[in-house]
């Protein structure tokens, strides 16, 4: 085991992959989960990840203490400050913070704890929010210069919900640029080295390293997924339009969804969310018991590959390979492109995704970014100018074509149902990879942030997806995916809850 | 006839409307619409509509003579600001204006026309913009004392897409505060005593008023196509998603679409905004020919009475039937609830259309009008917070049960595609009611912009309708509209072309 000096060096390199010797984890799964204080403050150092022996913060298990006075919302907000004083210098998760609201949220809580009247399970829950989404008590920046200082005094819609939950809005958490791809400084609290990802990089990192139990991430492309799974974190990308996104009405594939420490949180913050302020505009809200639904095992699981697998590591391929035996082991039988025509299909359906997803969302972004470049042409990248041009380019014919891809894609998706009781696939192409920024003169890095190639196809299909942090490659996170079809979120959150409990963790290298 | 003395009286009163005598109309139809000079300035009189000699102000008509040097946009807008001068100061269309910047974007059309190379055939069209949407060279203020001064500097999509079609930003129109329903200074060019409708309303009078030859106007209820029934304007309200709302993703059910003095320039802006900016995030785009589509005569027609027909006065119900008479001598073959029981089942799917469309809007605009009424109390009608309390009062499930009634009646919509071309039924029941401002002390007016009852269905369906001018009651413009299957914009604009030229007018009173 490394030493905490070496926080800062990154120990895996891409191409060291394959000399790394697989561990088999004998380990029962499932005790990982805990409102223990850290045991190893070294979980700062490079390539430091254990799936074994992490435990990330959760607060579904803190209630009871709550009620008999043992412990109380200040006293988990205070834990939480202290880890952000241990951590923040080096992860970098925040954009803003108002700890005094914080604090006063939190003795609110405390109050109502020890009075016997919670508003909700979350009440007291300090919990972060990305900072595309508005509030009322912090600015609204955007990752972006052109929203600097930017402080409109209003609550998203899902802020108001965890409001009215109890919840502590403990603060803003980073965002790539506009929720793009051109990253904040936040680094991976397994490496800080390496990209936590994006573009929900703060909510991402702050959960992972033990500062807050919870926080609310957006995606587009794969901005939920993809650094929940650089992170270790469980997360939900709902439905499309199953969680109300207020006043951002983005683009047609974008959602707010939830990173946790735990599927409990994860699905409580979910449904506290939903059951106030429900969808967006037209859509069927999140459905769901009011609780983390009871783990279901599955029969039958899909595998797919996703245009993901070409771009995968080998020694990530052979971690998800030997997390699949794990599944066949248990009794599920594994479906894939090989042993069913149907999947086959439905794989060539998605095989375009990260084109479809791509320039369908360059297309919608377009006015919203010229507004932008044209009022504050020096305060915006020049990747999101990248970005736009390729917009600028496109005509609504183009739109329309690659909506009607789109609608084929679904169609197809549709179809899978009979098959099986869902999807499985990994959640990224490996694990984080470096970043330490552009260098000047040199071209831009293209996926700064990681690629979010395994993510598109949840996107495309407006399905929903839990992440499950199932892997560790090199001591770094790599998480499995289970995608339902649209409004099966609470049977994915199912799935994910026994694989959770009855699968073991893979630890490649 | 009347003097120009009667501005300002009203002459028309509900309670009247059944000693009116009818008149048939002999004139040959399809000749009110012109390029012409008002011939009589009277216009503004009370009661003083009558669709045989109405000339509303066009612009399709006017390119031959910019490309000849006998007219020219600048000539135009200066023809229009002329209108403005004498009307503006009964009417009270704008909620701003900026000469400088149209008599600037009209001359360089001038140059582009004179040169040969109009960017599209509404180049130089002086265009009104309802003032919810961002204009970035006036202010955006929603008819709410909150958004005074509100000037974010930037244009919405639809906005953008004119800019880049030639369109001479001609000013913003007045609307009802938010979209809703308490109303602004406006009123009826027929009739000042009553109101223009709304929450278009200044939309609809400035182009009754021939102020402007087309205006861009918003619904969520009825604020398209009950104002443009008042007014005796032609008005798309299209497909829902068809047009690209920009930064007003307000509401499911909220649209962007066209008024217009004429089908070819109603036609027109729609689709030059759809080929540039395209529809709603995810939405299929307005489609349709680069031109007014050529008239097409339905075979059979489905006649429906909504909610609306109850709250019909007995006038405007003769008239309508008088006006059906004339679609079955031209050969059209009605179905009604009477004649067939699909019709009967699709009137029962519709019969809840207000409660839906209401309990819906309410819902959706929650989170917003809270949040604009916490951080500006005196500053947002009472109209408005009354809403607030409705949906305050609603929980998600109620919203849930709501969209299930709006998919099932969407769903006995799409099944009666087989029976007919199209539906056809009055676009207001009834002509504008008088309205002059609430009285101190008294309960609120509870329609004080008239009665959306007849455009619920066409709203909760996502329906295209077209209105058009075929009915005057009392001296009063009232509309019969054609509403379509969702993405039959074109077709229903065919059809409402085939009315224009091939039904006369029905003059009641």
């Amino acid at each position: 085991m490394q030493v905490c000096e070496n926080v800062g060096r990154s120990v895996m390199r891409r191409t060291g992959y394959d000399r790394l010797e697989k561990r088999e984890d004998r380990r029962h799964p499932g005790v990982r989960r805990s409102n223990e204080e850290p045991s190893d403050m070294c979980a700062a150092k490079a390539g430091s990840y254990d799936p074994r022996n992490f435990r990330a913060l959760t607060f579904f298990d803190a209630a009871a203490r709550f009620r008999d006075g043992g412990d109380s919302p200040r006293a988990y907000l205070e834990r939480c400050l202290e880890a952000v004083a241990a951590r923040e210098p080096v992860v970098r998760a925040f954009a803003n913070r108002n700890d005094a609201a914080a604090r006063e949220a939190a003795d609110t809580s405390t109050a109502r704890w020890k009075a016997g009247r919670p508003l909700s399970p979350i009440d007291g829950m300090p919990i972060g929010i990305k900072d595309l989404l508005e509030t009322k008590d912090m600015p609204t920046e955007m990752g972006c210069e052109a929203y600097r200082g930017n402080f409109p005094k209003r609550d998203n819609a899902a802020v108001w919900a965890l409001r009215q939950a109890g919840a502590v809005i403990f603060g803003k958490t980073t965002t790539a640029e506009l929720g793009g791809t051109h990253p904040p400084a936040t680094t991976n609290p397994f490496d800080p080295a390496r990209t936590a990802g994006g573009s929900s990089s703060g909510s991402a990192a702050a959960v992972a390293a033990r500062m807050m139990p919870a926080a609310i991430g957006t995606q587009v492309g794969g901005s939920i997924i993809r650094p929940a799974a650089f992170c270790g974190n469980y997360a939900l990308k709902p439905t499309q339009g199953a969680i109300n996104r207020g006043e951002r009405q983005a683009t047609s594939m974008s959602t707010h969804g939830v990173h946790a420490g735990s599927l409990e949180d994860m699905w409580q913050v979910a449904i506290e969310i939903a059951r106030r302020v429900g969808g967006d505009r037209g859509d069927q809200p999140l459905s769901g018991p009011s609780a983390l639904p009871a783990a279901v095992a599955p029969g039958r699981l899909i595998v797919v590959e996703t245009e993901g697998w070409k771009r995968t590591d080998a020694v990530t391929q052979a971690a998800f390979g030997e997390f699949l035996e794990k599944l066949k082991s248990a009794g599920v039988t594994l479906l894939d492109r090989r042993s069913h025509p149907a999947v086959e299909t439905f794989e060539q359906a998605i095989a375009r995704g990260e084109t479809i997803a791509g320039n369908i969302t360059a297309w919608e972004n377009r006015w919203g970014t010229r507004n932008l470049v044209d009022q504050f042409p020096d305060a915006v990248s020049e990747r999101a100018k990248r970005g736009l041009a390729k917009a600028e380019a496109m005509t609504v014919d183009d739109y329309r074509a690659l909506l009607l891809e789109r609608e084929v894609a679904q169609a197809t998706h549709r179809s899978t149902r009979a098959l099986a009781d869902g999807i499985v696939t990994l959640s990224c192409p490996g694990p984080a990879p470096l970043w330490s920024g552009d260098t000047p003169g040199e071209p831009l890095a293209a996926r700064p942030t990681g690629d979010a190639i395994f993510n598109y196809p949840s996107s495309m299909l407006f399905a929903p997806v839990v992440t499950v942090p199932k892997l560790a490659v090199g001591g770094l996170p790599v998480g499995v995916q289970l995608m339902g079809l649209p409004h099966e979120d609470a049977r994915m959150a199912a799935l994910a809850r026994w694989i959770d409990g009855a699968i073991a963790p893979v630890v490649a290298g």
